[in-house]
């Protein structure tokens, strides 16, 4: 086997989720079983920790401090969405060299395998034997190769928890209830919304995915039809929802963007709101009783709420890039192969194929009508989110009228 | 003792909550073990079910079945929000006549106990003996006489919750979060946001609560200097918060009024963004990113996050109700008294007392800058929360910069 003695650097980008430090404890006490890992550092605030060099002594941690840290919600070491420029790379790979780092693990999405593959093509232009990991989490559950990425399932659980929360309160109050869901281009998390029902009448009654493109009229219709039939609609939408014109459903009354120029969809109630208004003044029912949420941030960061297949799973892709490390001059992201139904194990992925690449929900998950998930999508989620709360409703046999 | 041989009725009003269930149970068992009351009917939709005459036979539920039943968030009956006009009580009073009705038990706010008091007044005025119970939920912890309210513990520490994921999430990714929260006149809710602090710089750093007027050039001046001082700003706004002049900080913004006339501030992210943009425009930080989100229909019937002390109280006052109502020709509303740290027993109070009125969080609990809550509410609003998730931190030991 071929050993490098040389410091490891790991770090996390992009937005938190909740088992994201299940990665960073699982790599961090992973290095420290091996003695050619001379020194652990992380990178605060991600890419931004390199470039300034400011780098914390992950060495100096217990093991029961780290226990509980790996139980925290978001990014311990702390994160950025900054896109580093192809200079900023370059200066990447010279602080890595001074530093002697030879082992470098990025916990994140595909802009953070980008980052690697880019920072590890220059070590090899340079004759540097740098070993470099992506390490995958995000929400979104959009990364290509892996089954699915630690993050998804317990944010997919927190969506099908507080639909199956919504669909309990709109049958008590009933009306037409829209919650917008986390998800610019991939519907996963929104699909999510489905896990929890149980009854052929429970909400959520229609899904729209940011994969199936739908106009305003169809979303009106769509819930008129629904009142019709139970008299009330629950109505999972992403964020991401586009109209068959290539637009987002709420471009025209969304006006801020963030640095990367996309509009800015999350930590603003402006499509529920929207939304909400139109189904009202369109429907064909007078008066209806219409509200809108919007799921913020308790998507990536509820305290409390986990899949416990994810807590493993994020654990075990933390290892598991570190042992690939050991395991000679090779680099890569950790992907996650499902076994049967179900197990994972882990396999080992190009950077560049999981780099700047989004998965979509594919056809067979969507239905026909564009406005629901098929069962092959709760198979395929419902064993990475595991248990939901039980409710119940009442029988509800009427007492005769006197 | 006064034994009265007759059907008994009961219903849930208003916002649905998490534990609100559990009263019904409550308040069914109980009622099963009388042989005085005859039948067990539920209103469906609150009062609507009795002006409507749409009742359920509780009796045909079985045991188990009402456990899951009692543990399943929002209202098992359905519930309504509409308020009785004098002539609909009268016609109640006569449907319960009509039915051989004896005992009414309803569930719900001071409105609630409201139509409590005014229906057990026609009753008394016709000679007619009801025995007539309000049963306090409301997750605004705002009825008078009770120590707090069924209903309210669980939404605290779903708020508390969601403000420790918030903080985490405020520290990995710097910047400004405003989250709003529900209550419209008291501020018990959003000052639940702070039982989730830790150490001296975790967020909430900032907190406004209606019951203290706030300009909105005062709150971009905390912002700023909390941001001067932390680098980042977590901010709970109660939907009720005004300005001096007495208006709603967000009524210029919200057009949307309810059917009793009052601006419809949940369900709605316009004030959340209109406090965002505002902070953005007017801070003395260039470019400082600001988020928000509005805490939605979750606070109220997301399933699985209860706070166990809520559970046992709220079944138990529903269990209390039926035991007064076999004590003798009495009625009431249940309240509950808290005994040292922390016990609480059961108490009777006035259906007027009840009625109409706001419990507002005083002014002990409220910080002299009106910007923060004190000790003395944390003393209050903890031992009904109960434990929140444990959450650490790095230790942060910086590597030296070569």
């Amino acid at each position: 086997m071929n050993i490098v003695k040389g410091n490891m650097i790991i770090g996390q980008s992009g937005g938190p989720t909740a088992v994201i430090n299940q990665s960073l404890v699982g790599a961090v006490k992973e290095a420290m079983k091996h003695p050619e890992i001379t020194g652990i550092y992380g990178m605060k605030h991600g890419i931004l920790g390199v470039l300034n060099e400011d780098f914390l002594d992950l060495q100096q941690e217990d093991n029961e401090h780290l226990e509980k840290i790996a139980n925290t919600p978001a990014s311990a070491l702390g994160t950025c969405r900054y896109k580093p420029t192809p200079e900023d790379c370059e200066k990447v790979f010279h602080i890595f060299e001074k530093y002697n780092v030879k082992y470098w693990f990025y916990i994140g999405g595909n802009d953070t395998a980008e980052t690697c593959h880019i920072v590890n093509e220059i070590a090899r232009k340079n004759d540097y034997e740098l070993r470099v990991f992506h390490i995958p989490k995000t929400i979104d559950n959009d990364l290509m190769v892996t089954d699915h990425c630690p993050g998804y399932p317990s944010a997919a659980k927190y969506v099908a928890m507080s639909f199956m929360g919504n669909n309990l309160d709109n049958k008590a109050l009933q009306g037409v209830k829209i919650d917008i869901v986390m998800g610019r281009h991939a519907g996963w998390l929104t699909a999510a919304a489905a896990l929890g029902k149980k009854h052929d009448d429970d909400g959520p009654h229609l899904i729209y995915l940011p994969e199936h493109p739908v106009a305003l009229e169809q979303i009106v219709n769509d819930i008129d039809e629904c009142y019709d039939k139970y008299g009330r609609c629950v109505v999972a939408v992403s964020e991401g929802v586009k109209t068959p014109d290539g637009k987002l459903l709420g471009e025209g009354f969304i006006k801020e963007k963030d640095k990367h120029g996309n509009v800015q969809l999350s930590g603003t109630g402006a499509l529920g709101d929207m939304l909400s208004a139109y189904v009202r003044d369109n429907s064909k029912h007078n008066d209806l009783r219409v509200r809108s949420d919007t799921l913020g941030y308790a998507q990536r960061s509820f305290p409390g709420v986990y899949s416990e297949v994810d807590r493993q799973e994020a654990r075990m892709v933390g290892e598991e890039a570190v042992k690939y490390a050991m395991q000679g001059d090779i680099d890569g992201s950790v992907a996650l192969k499902r076994i049967g139904d179900y197990a994972v194990e882990p396999d080992l992925a190009k950077l560049k194929d999981v780099a700047q690449q989004t998965k979509l929900v594919p056809k067979e998950f969507i239905n026909e009508a564009g406005n629901g998930v098929t069962q092959a999508f709760i198979d395929y989620a419902s064993p990475l989110v595991g248990d939901l709360p039980v409710v119940e409703r009442l029988k509800e046999v009427p007492v005769p009228k006197n």
